[in-house]
């Protein structure tokens, strides 16, 4: 096997294990720490579901459909594209669940936090608006009705730009948001005296950055590109052929 | 003059205007909102240098170095090298300062505030640690001794892939560092009630992240890239000559 597909492999193998690792700490730390989940009754509880559907979606289900292309190289290039499309929407839906517990959170709370004042809200919700721009061009153009061939050239390099963008920039949202709730929720002990549960947001930070710069190189190393492959044509013309 | 030459041009001064702008917005900032400048003997007005010398360093130049290829395509290679490594040990130089400045703040302060508790620490410090090792791998293998150009070849995505994550993850960290600061010291009245010194915070934080995005942009697109020149060939041989 060509020496660059094993290095692949290796890191692919090391990128799940760090994102799932992730998930499991940010369950863990709001589970052990912060009471766990709950529902509207209880807005702090409530907050809980922000970071996990982010990890969850922002980063992990967005990093992976990243790497759908390049993680899944003998599938036909049609298949990848719905996936890639259908992978990005579950995201999508649960980062908008994830926004919609953190307003309840502020708002339902005695007396009502402020929404929107942070740097980790502006920062977060840019990243939510590049996510939601790129998948509304990317839809148009490279899936329905899809556009013609030059354009789509044209707009690859932007639409992978700002792709890695958006989710460096949500990983940053998360660094923030992580920082925050460390120092409102983390006061006894103090997180300044690095007590387990703030030792954890640590972690789970370095895990977002690991995490983080594995998908970038995975998704950005020429030499981990995906080839096309003989079916991709061989379906375009019969598919063609059939309209 | 080639299009994507000019494309270029347009976003560098775009750059230079937005790192610049964030300068001076930090240095207002400081000024402004937290008492600016002190020595030792007022921790408090101490720890102002770090967010302005962070920014000016192990931003600013650390952004402008990487550049430096690019921006100056003209001058021969042997010239960009050795201003790489100079715009490189002046981002380390404010570095190290900026790191003292803090670590003094908090060991000075009465009750003395402990170190490298936070997830923007360790982020920090393992950005100045990538900085490092890079600057000494950087220099060895291509200033001075200077590897075989084979071994060069395949260093040099490495050096690339960790000059970027290293810049990127020094803009994530200020981004936590804005973040602290802000929660810690715009309480009268507070963050959460958006007075100017949390707006600036914010408006710094935006500028960070378009500077680190412009930066990172113009180092990858493949249509910037610096082409050899002919003085880069016949200086090397007349060097090698002389030698």
């Amino acid at each position: 096997m060509d020496p660059a597909l094993i290095n692949f492999k290796v890191l692919y193998v090391l990128t799940q294990l760090c994102g799932l690792t992730m998930i499991v700490l940010v369950g863990t730390w709001i589970g052990q720490h912060f009471g766990g989940l709950g529902g509207t009754a209880n807005p702090k509880l409530e907050f809980n579901w922000h970071p996990l559907f982010m990890t969850i979606g922002f980063i992990y289900l967005y990093g992976n459909s990243i790497l759908i292309y390049r993680g899944f190289r003998t599938t036909r290039k049609k298949t990848l594209k719905l996936t890639h499309a259908g992978i990005h929407m579950a995201a999508f839906i649960l980062t908008v669940i994830a926004l919609k517990t953190v307003f309840d959170s502020h708002n339902l709370a005695s007396p009502p936090i402020p929404n929107m004042y942070s740097l980790h809200s502006w920062l977060g919700l840019s990243a939510v608006i590049v996510f939601s721009l790129q998948y509304v061009a990317g839809f148009v153009a490279f899936l329905a009705p899809g556009l013609r061939e030059n354009y789509r050239i044209a707009m690859m390099p932007l639409h992978i730009y700002f792709g890695l963008f958006g989710f460096v920039l949500a990983i940053a949202s998360a660094l923030m948001g992580l920082t925050e709730k460390a120092i409102f929720a983390i006061t006894n002990p103090a997180y300044s005296t690095l007590p387990p549960a703030g030792v954890l947001a640590n972690v789970i930070g370095v895990l977002y950055v690991v995490f983080g710069a594995l998908v970038v190189y995975l998704a950005t190393e020429p030499s981990y590109k995906r080839k096309p492959i003989p079916e991709d044509t061989a379906l375009l013309n019969s598919s063609s052929a059939n309209e």
